[in-house]
């Protein structure tokens, strides 16, 4: 058989030669912008000569720091095919997190929207690796801006051969993309994406029963290009050929309703709230969207609520979707057996709910914590450990490789139980584990408990070493104010042992001013951690 | 990303796990037979033993000869799970060719189904490394045979280990399968699948754009096992987790019709005889078969009338697909696209009746007689070349190799025009074209229009080389006895002159007493052209 690579290329030239006259929609600053197929690969080629004409080399880093816009999906193409790597910065971490991702990648050039360049400027002197920047605008100047040199994305392209040929020698295993995660703890770890991966993850968004993208297909990915590669969609639709429609810059659920209705959609992808959001608008019942075949949701799980309100009262199918960073990302898709289709309504909403099944590539496991399989009975809850060819083996440049890489199995540290027939439910994440005397506590269950007490203002609760147990459970409260004072430990122990197993109560419950919090108001119960490690052992 | 191989490992192990209570049905001589994918899988892990047991080694051919049956679907997986090679040998071959294509091969060892065990007992002379035979029966005891040793493939299965592991460390480009072509002229030519080729074309059919093979569908291939993997769908079944169908030895067309129904089979692949077949039994009205969802035709082109049959009487959606041994074999699937589906309704049977689009994975190019790249007009004819990671690069020990795999292409010998929207439609193999003055003419058309004259019964146009066109075409007829002397070469130049341009009519015309024929019936041009080989230039 051939030694064909698998690479963008032949994706991208399959829309180029068959879906010449597909559209592709872009939501810009002065509404809605269109071209076909045919328009977005010349372009595409014109930025790929612009790269060169840049002096970039094969394996350098191109940053993105932009919406879901058309000229972002020409980045998509442009820069992989190039041969150089597409690094999609997530323009929702802090300054400094954004600062430090564009120094570890050692960006040489960053294309970034208009309208984020402030936040650019911000950190630019923090910079020691871009050696330009490329300002996408609607407008025909682009903005005064510090940056320096800032070139016009669009003049550059004015200039640009929508001939240029890309290298046709690049193998399958050379890098065509990076993505950090989003870190609660530490600085954020970088992915980088293969070629390959990125082409198998692709086809596997193709199959029937994960996504089943087709050319029929009108495609809205409402999940940022920023964000894992919008989990796919951009790079499956130019392979199979869909309309796509990019909604642009923060886009409202009203101006979503409108994309769905006006362009007839019939896929699109986003997180609960985003699906919330919507489910406002079409309450009001004045959008037709009877277009859509499917919506996926991802990022978390979606209340059995959401996805009845979705089937029930619109008549949208509405489907789980899970995945990380790590894992291109799309790792299991929550759809019935064919067997299952006849259970009673409340059993296959039960199913539904899940994360699903493994989409075929990926295989996975659910490891206790006494590093048996857990049973599959739906109850037996383990880390799940996941392996495939769209899995990464590592984080670049990174020695927290070796705690989440370990013997060829990515360590997801994402808690889950799998039923009987293989499906998968989330249950909590490893780091708000309590590992104690060979059992898992979990911390977001107590925290929950404690929130609901009425003097509770927020609660933490964190694992810390002990001698004995490994490690033990202690509560963090922060008491309302107009509590303070008023109430006791005694009473909290109380409160929890009429809620749970005697062995799951914390070993000490401490009252505190404030839980420590990330940037985006995340707890950081690495700091609390830190602060306590010593509690049991200096004690015993 | 994880180096992590595309092998038929994680295909069975896909089954194994998240389908265990699905179902395999298969025709046998006692009737049906129906056991779960847990049997399945269970008795391929036994299998797995025995060729353990029996000394096979990693990279060892192991032949089966068998029709569409569960034990061959066992085979189908344990042999390239072990890491030996599935040679799936074409019952159909004549004797000579069965012996040519085992000594070629050097197959260890033959899995034959017991009423095929006669033809290669007729054979098992010429075999010069066949070690042992296993006949595969649904009875107690296996028939008195010649071949020796010859064992029980029942008997050695309930001796082996369910539990059997496979080899966890089979590279994805080592060889998983292999099947000859059926030759016209000269002995058939091996090709060589690897564990990647077949897990990227097994992946291709589950996209929605090609056949969308899913958990839900009950996929009965006609097209048989023997004949290049039954086009993946027994593959991809499996992966898939769909039920499947096995309709056993020679099915007639009622026996299919009563499994389509009884079974709820979903999706079905054969060649369009089957379907002219099946067609008059479901003209009868007998048989609710309004479970199909798609009807895959391929193997040569369906007339457009039976497509309408399916699709407006029986109300079944009729797919042609394209492939050939040396392309796994799938590379096109004709669907409109969709901004055609509003076309009329002959617009859309004319697009539908071509062979379609590349399916996603697959690169061709149509090349005109003078190197350049036909015009995508629907008109302009050349030779298809093909390149893609299930598309062959040689074939097995031949020396015939380097007259068709050139450059990094596979020369398919097919003649296509492609249109304007990319849809390839075949219209003559290179063989049949007459090179003539830097032009194509279409053999296959001037005997198609010899064949109507009412004196003639049977007529071959072949091209011979000719000093200063290259080739000219020479017309064979064979008259109708009770023609024989009362027609004239003068005749039938007007005929011809009548009904083409002038360059295409043939140089002479001279009437023989029979057109030579393969075993099969097919015209032996080959035989023609090596007789007049020296007509024009002895001439001249």
């Amino acid at each position: 058989m051939m030694k064909y690579p698998l690479t963008l290329h032949s994706i991208f030239e399959r829309a180029e030669k068959f879906f010449p006259k597909k559209e592709i929609v872009s939501r810009g600053s002065h509404g809605i912008f269109r071209y076909t197929y045919a328009q977005y690969c010349r372009r595409t080629r014109q930025l790929g000569s612009v790269l060169a004409a840049l002096g970039i080399k094969r394996g350098h880093r191109v940053g993105t720091f932009a919406w879901n816009n058309h000229r972002h999906l020409e980045a998509y193409f442009a820069i992989p095919c190039y041969g150089a790597v597409l690094h999609t910065i997530n323009i929702r971490l802090s300054t400094d997190h954004i600062a430090y991702i564009i120094n570890h990648a050692e960006d040489d050039l960053l294309l970034i929207d208009e309208d984020l360049v402030p936040i650019i400027e911000k950190v630019q002197d923090q910079l020691h690796t871009v050696k330009a920047y490329i300002i996408m605008s609607d407008n025909k100047d682009i903005p005064r801006t510090s940056l320096s040199p800032a070139y016009s994305y669009e003049d550059l392209l004015s200039e640009g051969n929508p001939g240029f040929q890309f290298p046709d020698d690049i193998g399958e295993d050379e890098p065509m993309g990076m993505c950090y995660t989003s870190a609660t703890t530490g600085n954020p770890k970088g992915v980088v994406y293969t070629h390959r991966s990125t082409y198998l993850h692709t086809m596997a968004l193709g199959l029937a029963d994960s996504i089943g993208v087709s050319e029929t297909d009108v495609c809205m990915p409402v999940v940022p290009m920023f964000h894992v590669n919008a989990w796919g969609f951009p790079f499956a639709g130019v392979w199979f050929g869909s309309k796509q429609v990019l909604p642009g810059r923060a886009p409202t659920p009203a101006i979503l309703a409108d994309l769905i209705e006006q362009e007839r959609v019939t896929l699109t992808a986003g997180v609960p709230t985003v699906w919330l959001g919507l489910a406002k608008v079409l309450r009001e019942g004045n959008h037709d969207v009877s277009c859509l075949r499917t919506v996926i949701c991802g990022g978390s799980a979606a209340p059995q609520g959401l996805i009845r309100e979705y089937e029930s009262t619109f008549g949208i199918p509405f489907i789980h979707a899970y995945g990380m960073t790590e894992s291109s990302p799309i790792i299991t898709v929550s759809r019935l057996k064919s067997y299952q289709v006849t259970l009673s309504e409340e059993e296959r909403m039960d199913i539904r709910a899940k994360q699903g099944l493994l989409i075929p590539g990926v295989e996975g496991r659910v490891v206790r914590y006494d590093g048996k399989e857990a049973a599959w009975d739906g109850l037996d809850a383990g880390e799940l450990w996941l392996r495939g060819p769209w899995i990464a083996d590592e984080y670049y440049k990174d020695e927290r490789t070796e705690e989440t890489f370990i013997d060829g199995w990515y360590h997801s540290g994402d808690v889950a139980v799998i039923d009987e027939e293989g499906t998968i439910k989330l249950v909590d994440r490893t780091k708000d584990l309590v590992k104690s005397g060979g059992e898992w506590i979990s911390s977001l269950d107590l925290e929950n408990a404690l929130m609901t007490h009425p003097a509770v203002f927020e609660a933490s609760v964190v694992g810390v070493p002990h001698p004995k147990w490994d490690e033990r459970p202690i509560a963090f409260i922060v008491v309302k104010d107009e509590h303070k004072g008023k109430v006791t430990k005694e009473e909290f122990f109380t409160y929890l042992e009429d809620r749970f197993v005697k062995w799951w109560v914390p070993d000490d419950i401490l009252f505190i001013d404030e839980i420590p919090k990330t940037s985006v108001g995340k707890f950081l119960k690495q700091s609390l951690r830190n602060q306590y490690h010593g509690y049991f052992i200096s004690k015993a």
